[in-house]
Order: structure tokens, then sequence, then C-alpha cells
């Protein structure tokens, strides 16, 4: 069995390396041979917006998958066969902030206030309405915190529209949130759905750096879990999806989602029964999922910037180093590592020696 | 940094899949490109025993392993550098079962009584002293029962001598065992050692059906561990070694011993917080020892003959299928399935549902 997956990086080679076990091949499409997937498994080199080289892949797999939520819909939907899953509506969605709200919206899943905005006045009109602080974000293709401004007072409104481009922007209330969380779910081609613990995300300047298992049977978990499904049930979803939330006084409002396997999803590769790289590829070849519980107290920390000295990770006990064979670059996601724990006491002390050895 | 391992079946294989989040990257030397190693990573194409193709195996990796213990000890001596363990010395004694029980009296580790047998007259001795019934085992390169012969009643004497080719033989007294068990333990080069659980092991045939985690904290599994630290220390043992006992009336009987990852110890790829094969890597790579600690509740199965529908398999929510990519043959190894359970009860009904599944 062969799934063709469109990019290379770390998603796709964990997927690659989830698939194995079960007798099933990765295929990779990415612009060059030296890449994280490429070390594990076959890569079609190649742009994905190459309708050719995407006939290629499509040709040779069973079915087709992406790992980035940033793929061009009308290169998806060239695709006549084999199947392409997550299907396409979800990807315009995601890749669209209003469409996304509007979304969410649709299903009865709070989100912050927001206004599309398109000239300097859209913009003072609807800080008016939703007030400051406000965050003016790109419609279209942010990621790790790009293509964002904060606005604090009223005289940051003009050099905020300009900076981002003046054009195809959103402004959403500033959320004052207890904590960022998120929720990985998973949807089959028969309909079966799965669904992991919540975690608790701390970024830092727009960058994942840790997630943490909320283990305790939490309002919220059930919550996240019932707003999932709807979105899962709505799309008529297959494979992983990750909806991130902010947590507001046991309340949930939803921030974005990536149609996905997802950076906050990584610790379930060694923190619950099933990852979420078996858990997609089990659901787009319409194989029975396997089960989401958590194992343990997990918590997952992203290695950016520079590599740590992995002889010192491994002293951790209950340390899992993954190292995707990226060259070192400011800001980038170089590997993770997962904490596994019996306890939330001996959590706490892995953290702790943990925090000490990771310094970018 | 890379790993080179003489053979490249099942074990190599799944010992690359372990190798490849840490960085570590394992080249197989098997006399076949389509081998189990061969859908993973490289392979370099030739006979372990040609010493240009060990030479160049040996050139382009930081450490060499093995897979198997039938491994021509003159050829891994050959190798100048870089390091091969485990050292020759532990392939030596597990290749010859009079040097292994010689081995295991030298440390006060029990064995069954035994006795060298090269003509028929040793043998009516042996059986003299220890009695019927008896096992005729040739002295080398035995594997899943096969170069055995279990003597019931002295008419069978010369039968079994002849069948087992009249020379090089050792007879052994036939322990009769409450259950047989095997540990799995690993030593690093720098002299930490980690032991996994003992497991209980099911043979049909010859060959190993399933293990079962002992999760009880017994005195045999204290007991396992004990005669298991003698043999790491003794042999100065860098790797991973599987002993396996007969367990009497609380007592265990060394039976014999691998120097190398093991059947009995897959169960710990999802069972364990660090798996046999990425301890083994850890350990011949001056790496830390991860945490051999049980989760939860593992039981392994052995796929032999005919491969069940993957789908079938995968209904059940806590089983992990591994599958080596081998054809169907009478009596192969064609992959394993580890259930992970919570507790004793589900494990007991997650194996009622495998047991319908998993015909020859």
């Amino acid at each position: 069995v062969k799934v063709g997956v469109l990019g290379g990086g770390q998603l796709a080679q964990m997927m690659a390396l989830a698939g194995f076990p079960l007798g099933i091949k990765v295929i990779a499409l990415e612009s060059t041979q030296d890449c994280p997937a490429g070390l594990v498994t076959d890569v079609v080199v190649g742009d994905y917006t190459d309708q050719q080289k995407l006939k290629e892949l499509a040709e040779q797999v069973d079915v087709v998958t992406y790992e980035f939520e940033n793929v061009d819909v009308p290169s998806v939907e060239s695709i006549e066969t084999p199947n392409v899953y997550p299907a396409p509506n979800a990807l315009s969605i995601s890749q669209d902030r209003i469409l996304e709200k509007c979304f969410f919206d649709s299903i009865s899943v709070p989100t912050a206030q927001y206004f599309p905005v398109d000239s300097v006045q859209d913009l003072q009109q609807a800080i008016e309405k939703i007030g400051l602080p406000a965050i003016l974000k790109t419609r279209r293709f942010g990621y790790d915190g790009k293509g964002q401004f904060m606005i604090k007072a009223q005289e940051e409104i003009e050099q905020a529209f300009s900076e981002l481009g003046a054009k195809n922007l959103i402004v959403e209330q500033k959320i004052n949130f207890d904590r960022e969380v998120s929720c990985i779910a998973v949807r089959a081609v028969s309909g079966e759905t799965a669904f992991y613990d919540l975690v608790e995300n701390v970024h830092v300047g727009g960058i994942l750096r840790t997630s943490t298992v909320i283990t305790e049977n939490s309002n919220v978990n059930q919550l996240a879990k019932s707003y999932a499904e709807k979105v899962l049930t709505e799309l008529n979803y297959v494979g992983v999806i990750a909806i991130e939330f902010f947590e507001v006084k046991g309340k949930l409002i939803a921030n974005e989602m990536a149609p996905r396997v997802h950076n906050s999803g990584h610790w379930t590769i060694e923190g619950a029964v099933t990852s979420q790289f078996e858990n997609h590829l089990r659901a787009i070849l319409d194989l029975p999922l396997g089960s989401a519980d958590t194992v343990g107290y997990p918590m997952m920390f992203n290695v950016i910037s520079k590599h740590p000295e992995i002889s010192e990770i491994l002293k951790i006990p209950y340390a899992h180093c993954h190292v995707y064979g990226k060259q070192e670059r400011q800001g980038r996601k170089l590997g993770h590592i997962t904490l596994s724990a019996i306890n939330s006491e001996s959590l706490t002390q892995e953290v702790k020696l943990l925090g000490s050895l990771l310094k970018e």
C-alpha cells in the first residue's frame, strides 16, 4: 500500500515512519531530495503545483494526502485519481481566516469577534466595535505568527494596515485567554472518529514551544471533543485535524484549524496508544482507527534553532528524541523531545532536567 | 551517525526504524536487496563472510552489530575498525551449546544437566546419568527447534544420534518446566545496564508464538535480572542480550542466550518506555540508556506462515501490527502483533478477539 504526501518535511517523515510497520510506504513530493522525508523514504522531486509531478506521484500511490495546509487547492483538485484526503473543502476553509471563522460560526463553535479589512476605514470601524488590543492578520498564508500585527493603540492602525500589505486582511478581537489548547481529532473513511486528549500549548514569538497533555478529565476536554466532532461531521472530513482554541474561564473559543497532522500532536508517538501519524494513515486508507487514549503523563518540547547534545537529553530516562535531520537555522523547528512520565510529579522533575538543556 | 548490521531481516528492519528519530542511520549487510531491512533503509548486498563486503560496510559506519548469533566469528574478528558490539566472545559462547552451558556454570547460573556427545556410547552413558526423556541437540547452529531430538525411550538413542549428524552433539536433561521465560537485558559501553520485565514465552513446534510480560513484581523477575546482570558483567557485554530460562517451582534454569535483540523482546516497541531496538543502538553508540519500564499490560503474538487481514487486526483498538514485508511460507515469521492493555482483564478480552483472527 502506498501513500503520496504533498510535502517532504518532518510531518511526512514521521508519517513514513508510522507507515512502515503496517506495510504502508509513504512517498513524498518535495522540491528537493534533501528533506526530512528523504532521509527515510522515497521522494518525487518536484513542485506540488507542477501538474506533471502531481500526476507522477498520483499514479504510483493508493491515496494522496498533504502535510501543510497552504497547498494549492486547484492543484489538489486536479488529481482525479486516487482519492485525496482530507478533501479540498477543508483546505479552502483553513487557508482563509474569514472562511474559517464563518465556518465555525455556521456550526456554533465560538470564535473571537472579527471583521474583514480591505481599507483603513474598515479597520477603524472594526476597532470601534471590538476595541483594543486587536490583531490584524492576513487572510491567507500566515504561519508561526507571521502575517500578524497586534494593534495596541489607535496610532498603530495605519502602520499595521500598510505593513500587512493593505489588502485581504482580517482583524480579530484579542482574546485574553487563560491558556491556549488544541484538540487533535481523526475521522476515517468509514466515519469512525477518535479524539486525543486536549493539550495546553505555549507559544513564544508565534512558534509552538511546548504541548502538555491535559490528563484530568476536565469539562474543557469534553467541550473540545464536542466541537471537534461537529467540525469533522460537517466537513465529512477524512484524516487527522488539529483545532486550536483559546480557553477562557472554562469556555473555548476556536482560533484556527489545520487539516493535517500537527505539531501539537507529536506527543502521541509515545504518549498515546496510537500516534496521530498512524491514525492519519489508517483514516485515509479506510482502516479501523487505533485507540487515542493517553499513556502516562506526556509533554512535548520543540527543538528550535539549535540542536541540543543528544547524549545529554537521553540522560533523562523517559525522554524520547526526534531529530528531523535539518540544518540549524534561527527559528527553525529541528526536532522535538517527548517526556513521558508515570505521574505528574515525575513529569515536573523531568521538565526541570530538560529545561536546563534546551536553550536556543 | 551510522550503524552497520550484519543481516537484513526483521531485526535489522526494526533497528533501522528505531534509529531514524535519533538521527541514526542503519545500514544492513545482506545477500539480497529484497529483504525486510531493504524496505526501510540501505543495504550493502553481499555475504557476511565476504571480507571485501564486510570492509565496505565497516568503512561507512561508526559501529558494527549483528542481528543473528550464527555470524561467522573470524569474519567479525577481521573487522579492525570500527568497534563491533556485542564483542565476539559472546558470539563464540552462544554459538556452542557446550561453551554456553560451561559459561553459565562458571558464573553459578543454574542449567540443566548436560553431557557432550560424540558417540553412541557417550549418549548411552549420559542418559544413564540424566534419565529420560532427554534432548539431544547439535552443539552449533540450531534455531527455532531445528537440530533437536527429544529422546523418550532407549530404543530411540541410535536413531536420534544418526539423525542429528552423529557428531558435535550435546544431550541435556529434559526440564519439566512450569513455564518458559526470557529476560531482555542491555548494557552500554559505559557499563550502564537496564533490564526489561521478564516475559513468559509459548513455543509451538519450536517456534515462538507468544510472549506475555510478567508485570507482577515477582521473585522470579528479580532472580532473572540478577542472573542477567552476572552474564552482562562477566562478558563485559555491550548491547541487548536475551536469556531464556525454564521456570521450575520459582527457580530459574538457564536454557540459552542470544547476543542480540530478540523476538521475545518485540513487545518493548509499544510496551516499554524505550524499545529493545532503541536501547541496543544507544548501548553500542555509547549513549545513555532509556528506561526499560513496562507500560501497561503488553503481550506479543508472532504472525507465522500466513498474513492475517490487517484491517481485521486493527479493529482491536489496542493492537499494533508489525508487518515485515516477507513472502508467506510455512513456518516463517512474517510479522508480529502487540496488544497493549490498561489492565489484565482488558488484555484477556483483546487476546480472545485476536485469537479468532490468527490462524496459520
